[in-house]
């Protein structure tokens, strides 16, 4: 049976010595009613809960799966009573408003508590994070009279919510949607259309569920300009809140995936449900990219999860496995073998991972504070400064977090040898649930493509140097004894700053270098980013007395020394330009000459 | 439902133009009875059976997989006829000698085989691969009355074989496996213990199976040096090769797999099983290297077909999808959307891909080729040659080919987005399938450190040494058209030799230096190997006439532009030496602190 130990003790490092957590609450008014005594009581508890709640049902969620019949969807054994505890505890509203419900708490300690979630069954944490994506929706966009029917509610979890935007012919681009909206005479609208990939469509954890529907009404301007926002209800609400009969609106299948099996992922359709108008007609792109900022993060932090989950595994595997001896003589000459972390190449596989969560946990709560700023801030200043931040590393958060995440969890799986391929050690669930998290909310190309295009060479690369530039201020603030991780800071900086200017001049003369650049710099700002964390855990590492502080200085210095030098063979990528990729005919694709 | 259609036209420009295989094969008086008609003539049929046979068994496999009750195995549904069908068209004798009913076909045309059908079924595929590995331990040292007796059965496909090596508490350290074998006073002997993660150890395709079992004798030496090899039959042989009563080895159970889910992976109990030594006592480890070189270079060949199926079905999809629009304006201006061909990023996954099977298609031939000169050849030099650089570059072909091909379909699986995910489109098989190859037959951590160390240090470099003065060779023939791919190639293999004398040095001083520069060594190696492959590519399509041939010159470009700029980082990483990763105490990697 897999372990798993919240890692508490960093959480606690990166929130109070990394980012000074409760002085930055203390001095905003809108969070003052947050100190470091209430964060380390939620952290606590959201342990105890992912550790005897939802991981003992990880394994057996998977081999049960979603079931789908007549028309219903039930969840696997143990889920509907775990959903029902973890309502009770008000953990779905952990971080909403007050008014409807929520506790308020601010996003750089609730990615904590949603990362113990998603380490211990990210099947089960996408049920509760679609009805927190739906509240935000509502939160920006809805009426008064919306909110205050919907809200309450979906913070209790008495009903839950959904994102329907997919179709079948339609993903990415959003702009070809078919779902028709058609107006009645009371103002409410007829939605008719199939959506597939709906997480949550159906399901049996909630009494309701409300669905959040992107369609197109008849007189719409055609693309992405012409879209809207319905909330299509399973059950209809009756005005004193009670539930009336059931709306034209059901799921017609589940899928079947490679992973996330306790997730029922649902064909829904529409076939004249009733719905109700969101904000304004054609701009439903807009109130579902309020929530994307938020969603794309928490797709990140499922990757930190699973990446912890699977060290923590695999680390305790490697240090019970004895094979093999070390190469500089017996370590453990009165055993029959060593224990495998003896080779340095599986303490390279576990070092990866490490150092990717912890610079994952950093870059998580520092982008969580962005947003905070974004949210609480009175300061305007502030909160532009923060909303372009948000928005340049978004996809960074979603993409760069979840491809390195991927990357650990395969480490941790090698480390097993075949044990890590079959299913009783865990293992290769986690890889197999962690896979989505690259393509879901927009793939990782997609977000790449986000990057380098409206984050950067739209701006003129004005976010990315607001950025580099408070990086650059905390490097040179950095001690003389921390040379090693400033020096490097600042030469990735460097680099970053160049690489950036080159690819803005060169998208001017051909618009295809950017798409084909795009991963490559993505993973670049990636490991900027993750090189600037690892600046900050070492300065606040530095100086202190103990083995804690002594490891965190030795794991940026495994960080810089082999996981950095990836930076250079992606600017030599990203500068070779597309005229290869791109001279290729359409046809060589499928053809085999 | 997936496609796959035989690269023949590929297989054939890479036999033909590439290696000149006819003139090789006319040359040896050992392989004079191939030449391209009889090659082409194979190839063919084999391209049918795996399009028409094996392919439409491998979602069906999956979804059912192999059955355990009452201590039998049963295969999914058609299986069984797709093995008798295999066996009667005398595919499991290909490469096998003609005195024991093979048809002794070079392994430079039998790997293009084995690529078709691991590419349509990876789980079928093993089966046969552990016979064909069983009659190979045998035809080098089994005595000859063995050899007449299990032979030609094993190869005709009537009976079939394993390979059991691996114990609950041993695997990649096969010296301190527990397994008996006590002699009786007949010359057999009484084998017990149990072995895991045998495939193929019971199923119901052949009539007997005959299991290779490795086992230490009451006085044997401690460690690898004290491990013999025997013959376990399932059903004792008679004198007259009919079937005698049941021995007493079964299975107990069978794993739950990520992938491979058709393929049987057996837990072994020998309960005092009946056994015969192969060769001498003690000796068992050698003769099971003997297959070896063949079984890894047999994971690559995994890899490459899982990524050719992979890349088809991609390229498919991309080309179908229609899904936003070009960045200098629309393709298909008629149609509600672009393919996502247009997209650069799109088209990187798929030429990463393309560029993967072709390079590593080329190797694989390559790598057959050595090992046709090693067996048929009578030249004493040449095959000493030959030895070393199989030993040199078979870790290559095992986990250098896995690796990549691995990558390769998680970036076709990234292109069908969410359809990636679900089982109908056949790619997340594709990965889960994939996945063991990286695992099985020495994890490719292991395979790295055999390169480094064995094959590299121990000889003081020599055998790199050798392989590099064939590619400079090469590369300084090369039209001064083809400097692009001439130059890369030189400079690649400076890189290498300059990093393999650095390695040799720093290994001396440091004996823990070389398996923490492991894995980067081996891809860097692959590296040069895929450049040289490029570069022989290249010199053959070079100056021919049509699109088949620029098309392997703009393949190249992308190769050395987008693939190859890997190498920097993996030397950085090398030189980045130990210290670092062997600082951290055993306890850090448990602890949180």
């Amino acid at each position: 049976m897999p372990i798993y130990n919240a890692p508490l003790a960093d959480m606690r490092f990166i929130l109070n010595d990394v980012f000074q957590a409760e002085q930055f609450w203390q001095a905003n008014e809108n969070l003052a009613h947050v100190d470091a005594a209430t964060a380390e009581a939620i952290l606590e508890e959201m342990a105890k809960f992912a550790q005897n709640v939802t991981l003992p049902l990880n394994r057996s969620g998977d081999e049960e799966g979603a079931h789908f019949e007549n028309g219903k969807v039930t969840t696997p054994a143990g889920f509907k009573e775990a959903f029902h505890q973890y309502a009770q505890g008000g953990w779905i509203g952990l971080a909403a408003d007050e008014e409807w419900g929520g506790q308020g708490m601010p996003k750089m300690l609730t990615v904590l508590a949603d990362e113990m979630l998603f380490a211990t069954n990210p099947s089960f944490m996408l049920y509760p994070l679609l009805s927190v994506g739906a509240g935000m929706a509502l939160s920006s966009y809805a009426s008064q009279e919306q909110k205050e029917t919907y809200l309450p509610k979906i913070y209790s979890g008495e009903w839950s919510g959904t994102m329907c935007l997919t179709e079948p012919h339609a993903g990415t681009d959003l702009g070809i949607i078919k779902t028709k909206a058609e107006p009645n005479s009371d103002g409410s609208y007829q939605i008719t259309g199939t959506k597939i990939f709906i997480t949550g469509g159906d399901h049996d954890l909630a009494e309701n569920i409300i669905h959040l529907v992107l369609a197109k009404t008849p007189d719409a301007p055609a693309g992405s300009r012409g879209i809207s926002l319905f909330i299509v209800p399973k059950f209809m609400v009756n005005a004193d809140g009670s539930l009336g009969e059931r709306n034209a609106v059901g799921a017609g299948s589940i899928e079947h995936k490679m992973g996330i099996k306790a997730s029922a992922t649902c064909v829904m359709n529409f076939d004249g449900a009733t719905g109700y108008l969101v904000g304004k007609e054609n701009q439903g792109l807009a109130a579902m990219f309020v929530m994307m900022n938020y969603e794309r993060l928490s797709m990140g932090i499922q990757g930190l999860g699973a990446s912890e989950f699977a060290y923590q595994n695999a680390a305790q595997y490697a240090t019970d496995r004895l094979q093999g001896r070390s190469s500089i003589g017996a370590k453990s000459p009165e055993k029959p073998a060593d224990s495998i972390l003896v080779h340095g190449d599986v303490r390279r596989m576990l070092l990866n991972a490490r150092a990717n969560n912890e610079a994952s946990r950093a870059f998580a709560v520092y982008v969580g504070q962005q947003l905070d700023i974004t949210k609480f801030s009175t300061d305007p200043e502030a909160v532009a400064k923060a909303n372009n931040r948000v928005a340049l590393l978004t996809p960074i958060a979603k993409a760069f977090l979840t491809d390195t995440a991927f990357q650990a969890t395969l480490d941790a799986q090698m480390c097993f040898g075949g044990h890590g391929f079959i299913r009783e050690w865990g293992m290769e669930q986690c890889v197999r649930d962690l896979r989505i998290a690259q393509i879901y909310e927009g793939t990782n190309g997609v977000q790449a493509q986000d990057l380098i295009g409206r984050k950067t060479i739209k701006c003129d690369g004005e976010f990315i140097a607001e950025y580099i530039a408070e990086i650059r201020d905390f490097a040179n603030e950095l001690d003389t004894d921390l040379n090693f991780i400033k020096d490097a800071t600042l030469d990735v900086a460097t680099e970053i700053e160049m690489v950036t200017q080159r690819i803005i001049e060169r998208a001017a003369e051909n618009p295809d270098f950017s798409n084909a650049a795009a991963i490559d710099y993505l993973h670049a700002v990636g490991l900027l980013s993750f090189t600037y964390m690892f600046a900050r855990i070492a300065n606040a590492a530095y100086g202190k007395q103990g083995e804690f502080y002594t490891n965190k200085l030795s794991l940026t210095h495994y960080f810089i020394q082999r996981v950095l030098p990836d930076l250079n063979s992606r600017i030599l990528k990203i500068k070779a330009g597309c005229e290869v990729i791109m001279g290729f005919s359409e046809d060589y694709f499928t053809s085999q000459s």
